[in-house]
């Protein structure tokens, strides 16, 4: 297997890729990955990392980068930036999966118009696994910002393909999938959600109804369905009041000496409990609908973040992801009765604007 | 100064709504307190809590109540509940400000529907204040569910709203608004954000432009508005994940005998820790927008958050915040020019659904 993984897509440069590379590589499975970016940077980073090139790791040079601030139209300008040389890697074939970091928005943008989107999907969705109150079954999130316009269509398969992640690749069983609203009763929230709720209600899936915000975290959910643009605001809300949490409980420990001598016996416990936090970041969040295995993760990503990334790659690849998400998205476009809720066909064109 | 209060709005019955009354009472200060609720168990818990009608604790007798599960529509049937009685007294002129307990959807219907709202306010909103990562300055988040389908003339309210909730009864001096948003840039999200963005440049804030989900918790903005919609979802996932956290630091001192003695050591400190995350319980929240002061609680509050509730009655009576929001809306219905962003103003009529 083939890993192809964005060297440049760090705000620290190439370093904690590479570090991550190498801690991925000594794992000792058969799989080589294949670093794109500026060859002398990275090459640079080899050498402090004291790791060259072999059969299991390759380097695919790209003269330019995606910066943080660069919008998606810069693709254009930029088609020898190492995202777009990544996803090249990808479409024609040379590598199984590929591994995108930094600039989320550039990686959602170009590995759509390169990869093309499976068949009956219509927007590709990014999807993070949250630690929840259940330490055996964490809850994905979908979609978390590829998407601030979701029509009940797209929320349906984003339902189907998170649903087929969480089995496949957090092993999961039956996951029990629900839609983000207001209250749990089917009336609640506006139309579209309202035919999102009868779509899902048909999908192949073990649709459990209307979730709430909290059910993110309760473990009573293992799939929560919504909006790009609420997706966004509940993972940045959460992320700043865990790292707020953390801050208190740091400040709490060094308040005085006998804190302190607590924080120490402590620590153990709560080194535990930063693992379970860290969930979030770890193994990089799949881009799904798109014809190839895409992970996404963090700029800020330190070397375990990026070594879990480029694990998760490998076993979404194992266990066939993107192939049964074919299958069940091919399935219920059969199946499915989308006109009986008065929602758009495939068959027919999708109007510009939001609509009601 | 009168305040009245439904005194069946709990979970548990009237007792925690008693106790509460009891320890606001105990404070000392020059103000009335109106207990609406059914007689004889009102009067029940009074006599378990040692406390008798005086001139300072009258009782309104209201034969039916709002259960959690009852529809806005069921008011209709409850013209005698508790709530319908509690927006009468205020409407009525016979109390100066009341605090609905329980079933928020009823409360927010029967205040709208009782009080009417303040001109030039289309739809009210539900403002709660959260802890931030700086003690002194709470984020007031404004919608967090009585309307889940903003329009930018909406947002641009809600900001002025509770921009002047949190001057006046938090003490916050020029509040930070920001819009909430997937970015920073004006440009970011749909026309009706990009039209909002527009309308709160011109409104008599401090507004910072656009922030994201982080920025609640941040401690970088005093005011965040977002759609009821996101707010609501965002809220409890906040609570839960917060309640998760918490119940892994119970779990981590509950470890081993060690852990235990840390645990001891670390009281103090970790009892400051949750104070500062009961601050969003504390106090209620405001539903701005209505003709009157009317503050909505949980139905889980315990007897320090329903005198919290009543007192920020109290300071928001005294520090004329609705007064200051008629005249700063007034203000803005002179001056902002609406039309310039193509967003309807109050004189052109609304249509019923979603519009682009």
């Amino acid at each position: 297997m083939r890993i192809a993984i964005d060297a440049m897509g760090n705000d620290n440069g190439p370093a904690p890729i590479v570090k991550g590379v190498k801690m991925f590589l000594e794992e000792g499975h058969e799989s080589t990955v294949v670093m794109v970016g500026d060859r002398d940077r990275v090459n640079h980073a080899m050498i402090e990392e004291g790791i060259g090139l072999s059969h299991r790791l390759e380097l695919v040079h790209a003269s330019q980068v995606m910066e943080m601030e660069d919008k998606v139209a810069d693709l254009r300008e930029k088609r020898d930036s190492s995202i777009m040389r990544l996803v090249a890697e990808l479409k024609e074939g040379r590598v199984d999966a590929m591994v995108a970091l930094g600039n989320t928005a550039a990686a959602v943008g170009a590995a759509t118009i390169g990869l093309k989107l499976i068949t009956g999907v219509r927007r590709p969705g990014i999807a993070i696994a949250m630690p929840t109150r259940n330490p055996d079954r964490p809850c994905v999130v979908i979609d978390m910002g590829a998407n601030i316009a979701c029509k009940p269509q797209h929320l349906v398969a984003y339902g189907v393909m998170a649903s087929i992640y969480s089995a496949k690749v957090l092993g999961l069983s039956q996951p029990r999938v629900g839609l983000l609203n207001v209250g749990e009763e089917r009336s609640k929230g506006n139309v579209e959600l309202r035919q999102a709720y009868e779509l899902l209600e048909q999908a192949p899936i073990n649709f459990i109804g209307n979730v709430e915000g909290g059910d993110i975290f309760s473990g009573d959910c293992d799939v929560v369905v919504c909006d790009g643009f609420i997706g966004n605001a509940v993972l940045k809300a959460s992320e700043t009041l865990a790292s707020t949490m953390s801050t208190w409980i740091k400040e709490a420990i060094f308040a005085t000496w006998y804190t302190k001598a607590a924080g120490m016996l402590l620590s153990g416990e709560l080194q535990k409990m930063k693992k379970r936090l860290d969930y979030a970041s770890y193994g990089g969040a799949p881009l799904l609908g798109v014809n190839g295995v895409c992970l996404i993760g963090h700029g800020r990503s330190r070397a375990p973040a990026v070594a879990s990334a480029l694990r998760t790659a490998r076993e979404s690849v194992t266990m066939r992801v993107n192939a049964t998400i074919r299958e069940n998205i091919e399935r219920m476009r059969k199946s499915v009765r989308l006109k009986a809720v008065g929602v758009r066909t495939e068959a027919e064109p999708e109007k510009g604007s939001a609509a009601g």
